[in-house]
């Protein structure tokens, strides 16, 4: 076993092409791809005020570092680091100071959000009082704490540290629960420019595996802390993960191909499925394709 | 545990909608659910030359008595059962009794088509002389076979008996492998009428799964033998029937699910990819996409 490149010990195997590289070959491939995905999928444009969402855990992190990488030298591109608080102990509050020093380091600046400040209540304390999947309660309240913040901040799109292996997931996990016209919300580029309502996404960590991502954000010295949220508790995501998982152990480059074929049907979805009409919650303004909109319901349901 | 339309014992529960069936309301439920597929998807029209493909398996025999039932009162509707006999002792040589005596009791014309005949030798003996994968080669000759015959007989519509199981498996094979522009080759009815070189395919055992097919020929005395074939060794087939069911029983309905997310997007595919250019094989005449066709090059390549 060698590098593909120099023959230097390898640190990473690719399932996807069987090439091993060592640290510095992987480090210039992986930050190859990130640069091609924006310029290829048309992510940044001169002049954009482009908001990173950071965690502080390792995907956000190395996103965080290539962002800077990538505006280095493009200087009339806005960067700002926007970071949602839910009020988890032991978890978020650790991450958090990872991204304080990181966006000190790279010298961007932070902006962060709170449950406690913004919905009223930290999620640790949310979640005493109901039973209800904290997945699904904590995703609706994060959306809409990042669209309204970042829309508020001016931010024409904001970047997320989504990797193949979540898009996979989501893909696949949309097709088994016949909400396969949501699909139609996934890509590497999402939202349209006319509509600033919903602030657009891009993702350029789009084309990297979860374990090319760790094995980068580990050898950069990004993170220390791999850990998982203490409420994690969506079991048909953890089936699924584990499923893919399982899958591309025994035939490499599956996760490849569920991606690719996802991206061949997804101009037909984003063409047939993707816009909605969209109104405004009765009970704060937010987009929404109802009366109310999902984080107000939440709140009437749980937090009244 | 009670049939949910009478109380009496149930005899199998509908995994879709956990409803449980006696043996008189699951027959009847899985005939409807048959004839309601045959005239939503409009597989057969007055004045139709119907073929159905036997092997004398429970799909194809619960297939050929219930197109048997739906034709009872249709008289201007002609049946020709065709049977591909592939040369496979000790499995294709049971089943070929089944059917023959099935094609009498029911008084429909039985064509026999072999291998042997129209290949010029009997699969058994043609995997003597490669180590490539049986069923790949199988599934060639058969398809040519199928479809050469068929047409030859002047039958506007071949009847398979493809379960639910088997759409959902080739949907997610056809995924992980990145050829999703081959399931436009899928649904209850492919082909078109106006190009007579392919006979339309349909499939009325479309929304009945296995289980359910499994069950109907069981309790209807269709088939005593539930037998596998010797040669079958698609081990990635294996995997993703393996891991469907799994899904399935963890998550039930899951197959259902998939099967109606590929039936949204079918539409955009049909539209998109289903059509390619149609040429004529240089050594047969038959209709294939490139020079020669796959069954020619499989004898060229193996038998000469």
């Amino acid at each position: 076993m060698a590098c593909k490149s120099c023959k230097e010990k390898p640190v990473i195997r690719l399932s996807n092409s069987n090439v091993d590289l060592c640290k510095k070959h992987f480090l210039e491939y992986f930050q190859k791809k990130v640069f091609k995905t924006i310029r290829q999928y048309n992510l940044i444009n001169e002049g954009d005020h482009i908001g990173v969402a950071v965690s502080g855990g390792k995907d956000s992190l190395t996103l965080l570092y290539l962002m800077s990488l990538f505006l280095e030298k493009r200087r009339k591109i806005k960067l700002t680091a926007i970071l949602v608080d839910e009020g988890i102990e032991g978890y978020r509050d650790l991450t958090i100071k990872d991204a304080k020093k990181w966006c000190k380091e790279l010298n961007i600046p932070l902006k962060i959000f709170s449950y406690k400040k913004e919905i009223g209540k930290k999620l640790d304390d949310i979640l005493k009082e109901t039973k209800e999947k904290s997945c699904s309660i904590c995703g609706v309240f994060r959306r809409y704490l990042l669209n309204k913040s970042a829309r508020e901040l001016k931010i024409d799109k904001l970047a997320t540290g989504h990797n193949l292996d979540d898009e996979v997931q989501s893909i696949v996990m949309n097709q088994l629960k016949n909400q396969i016209k949501i699909s139609a919300r996934l890509g590497p580029i999402t939202g349209v420019k006319e509509d600033k309502r919903f602030v657009r996404r891009i993702k350029p960590l789009y084309f990297l595996t979860e374990k090319e991502v760790m094995t980068y954000a580990y050898l950069k010295g990004l993170t220390s802390k791999f850990n998982e949220c203490p409420h994690s508790n969506d079991s048909f995501r953890g089936y699924v993960m584990d499923w893919i998982n399982h899958l591309e152990e025994k035939f490499p480059g599956s996760k490849h191909a569920i991606l690719n074929s996802f991206l061949e049907i997804m101009p037909l979805l984003k063409k047939d499925f993707e816009v909605g009409e969209i109104k405004e919650c009765k009970e704060c303004g937010e987009p929404c394709s109802g009366d109310i909109c999902q984080k107000c319901n939440i709140v009437k349901r749980i937090l009244k």
